[in-house]
């Protein structure tokens, strides 16, 4: 198979009750359904795990479908149901495997992107997903790969397999390729190290983040943060996201479209890669000036300038107008061959 | 064999000189194994390294088996006496194994948990202890694994290992199963990383503690921090311990019985696990309060009310009183399924 | 083959580029082969990399050639020419080999001592380094590891690999043995975990820097930060550098002289393993004192006192005199066994 996802960055993995107490259960899933615009997330996570009762959560798989089969086309979120899983615990996983099951055979399934799988242990366990979701997809006429896999990282085994993904995921044993999130579920994962604190309030984990950080960019995943639990707190989820950020973690966990908003507002990455001027048939990289914003083709034959209303580039006489916009990034065999520091700054 | 120690925390790893200068070498060992109380250490280590002169060791054997032999049924702690050992001298490993044999044959040996071996490198170093052991166990007629086995981590090869202990620990060609303690050494390990401070003071080694408790929870082990080497310090001592219980390393080195009274009055960490009810031959699990202390069952059937002198169960009508006290912890493969965030706090 | 190096520490690694515009391109590489004193660093690096334009690069590798043939002899630092590479891009590994085979069948490969290999990726690329090195040496008639091989750590994947060295660099198949120095590169680090912060400055990375320095120790490689680009602030390097120390990695490198200069004037570590002292055919540590400088004897036979001009020994009634100096470093098969703290520090 090859890689499902082609997403470059995903900075919000909201996530909604699937059931919840009163007439109409799937009300939370049917709200969510509709936010547009700053409060759309990237990825949305009708959370069938920790955010609904377990009472509810046969309920919780029926409102799924239900609701995504009425407003997936219209969603503008990837959809990524979260189902139960337990490492330690096979009738977890069975009932994980139900759940995946139910939503794949059901109309629902062409707007599913994938599922969000809590609690996995070392890679033996997320083959083990892997496996389930391919049967599911087999039973459902799906081809291998249909979903992409995401996984919460809470948990000390599951920390240390983030280090042998590389390896893993090309696999032709398994269709690991289909992995996609890698997301810090701090809760748990203090417990599973039995981590305390005098007030209670989470650990920072910087290990953890880096980690999941440094798996994600060697598999070419993506990393998401937890959950920030004091939803009012605005600010203090600004600054975690600033920290992320500064580990790789481009992404987090939103509970509240408040938090979708905050953080669809954060900056994004610069683009990677290089701008290359392809002149009479070679490909020159361009020079990133300082504020790493600006590229420069040093040389005679081509000239970029800023303009009003864009830029003007003269080539070999001609000039040409466009929109400032984003470099391509390129494909990661061609990457930038000069990514360094220009030779201005190294003096002797 | 089967895992040999059932603890579930060690908070305190007390390290007495084997034989010191003087006219009754063994003074120091028969004054700690006569510590009773807050004094008491859960993990008490006659120490025939580092504390002890290396001049004096062949006696440290004597004396260790002299009064553990007398005192050891009475010693509240668990004790594991600490050899000779490095990674990188087979004269001190020859040296360590004498030591455990001499221990493992002698009248001391029905009081003896285990054995802590310094200076480990690789995973395969650890083999060569353990096989050690063995043989020590076998020439003395006990079974394999009636010994512990706790290392100090101190070289960066033996951090390392910490990631490959999982899968491991349950080789069948070996007797890792009697792990028991992974415990940092900063003063080595300092040196072994040739790390230098301004002060001569040990660095923090985050990253060390951090990989030691990651190891610990993977592979169902226990992590201590390594020794507070100023011991009238007892509130840097107390700091230390919060900084290590938020990585979840919940054991510490004590030189003193200071020391250990200071460790024996940290809090203990709360309960893992959840509580279940058995209602009409079905288990439900009670919902955790926002503060984590209570659990509040969701239903009509059951009611628990605080009282003044504990608790009101009511079942169907009927009510019954009890004390308050911590649930029990369920083992590792019925782990709860509802661990995380109730679903009131997750709003969309 | 065995290994090829055998330099303890590498406080300085200063580049400098290979060709730059102007009437003599060669100019800032002979100025560096100049330098003396405490302006010469332990490591010189002709940088046909990042520190050269690329259309450049060609004319460096002839500059090379040229200014080692020519000062080679009399350089007093180690010379190590940094080529290109790319873990993702064949083009630029092939375009490093033809620059390592120009230079190994050069007059100046009797100067070189190794080279610089930048954005490795996994072991298998470090492997793929290695072999083509192995083939420009033996088509330059030079044994397999004559050549040195360093390495920049710049990529989640190649800090992944710094775990396995220890196991790897052994192997038959391959000369990985020419390994030397594990350089971090944080800026293109920086991009390749695609972290940002809000300045654009560097993030501080601990726990890349950790495992470079875990990694050499583990495989007895030395450990080296990347560039402080505000060669103004030799202030703010001078305090890198002493966090760098507190980790364990003991070198920097230099884009200046004044950075060579300033790294030459940290203090050097101290030596590890310990004073013995032969008396009557037995070999007797001696006990460092508090401060880590100091070691005394214990015992009767011989006294060590401190003298205006050095020291005063007396063995057996007879007394030496001599000049203070460090301790010779054991091979570390003799490594202390009695490197812990004294027996005097553990009281009960």
């Amino acid at each position: 198979m090859t890689r499902r996802h082609d997403r470059a960055f995903v900075r919000t993995f909201f996530t909604s009750p699937t059931a919840v107490e009163g007439e109409d259960s799937a009300k939370m899933l049917r709200r969510a359904a509709q936010l547009r615009g700053m409060e759309a997330p990237d990825v949305w996570v009708p959370d069938n795990e920790d955010a609904t009762a377990p009472g509810m959560r046969e309920e919780g798989i029926a409102n799924i479908i239900e609701v995504v089969a009425a407003h997936g086309a219209d969603v503008p979120a990837e959809i990524h149901p979260r189902v139960v899983w337990h490492r330690d615990d096979p009738a977890t996983r069975a009932e994980g495997f139900e759940q995946i099951r139910r939503v794949a055979a059901s109309e629902a399934a062409p707007h599913v992107d994938g599922f969000v799988i809590p609690e996995v242990g070392g890679l033996d366990d997320w083959k083990k997903v892997d496996e389930l979701i391919t049967l599911a997809e087999n039973e459902a006429g799906l081809p291998t790969g249909t979903f992409a896999m995401s996984v919460i990282v809470e948990s000390a085994t599951a920390e240390l397999a983030l280090a042998e993904l590389r390896d893993a995921i090309h696999h032709p044993s398994n269709a690991l390729e289909r992995l996609f999130l890698l997301v810090d579920g701090e809760v748990d994962y203090t417990k599973d190290l039995r981590a305390i604190t005098p007030t209670g309030a989470l650990p920072d984990w910087p290990e953890l983040r880096h980690n999941t950080s440094r798996g994600a960019s060697a598999a070419d995943l993506i990393a998401v943060d937890g959950p920030y639990d004091d939803i009012r707190d605005l600010e203090g989820y600004r600054e975690r996201m600033v920290d992320n950020r500064a580990r790789g973690q481009l992404g987090i966990w939103a509970l509240t479209p408040d938090q979708v908003v905050t953080a669809n507002e954060a900056p994004l990455p610069p683009a990677t890669g290089e701008w290359l001027l392809a002149v009479d048939g070679e490909q020159v990289p361009l020079t990133p000036e300082d504020d790493g914003e600006r590229f420069v083709y040093e040389g005679e034959r081509v000239s970029v300038a800023d303009a009003e209303d864009g830029y003007r580039l003269r080539i070999d006489g001609q000039t040409r107008r466009g929109r400032s916009s984003r470099p391509p990034r390129r494909p990661v065999g061609e990457r930038s061959r000069w990514s360094g520091r220009p030779s201005s700054r190294s003096t002797a």
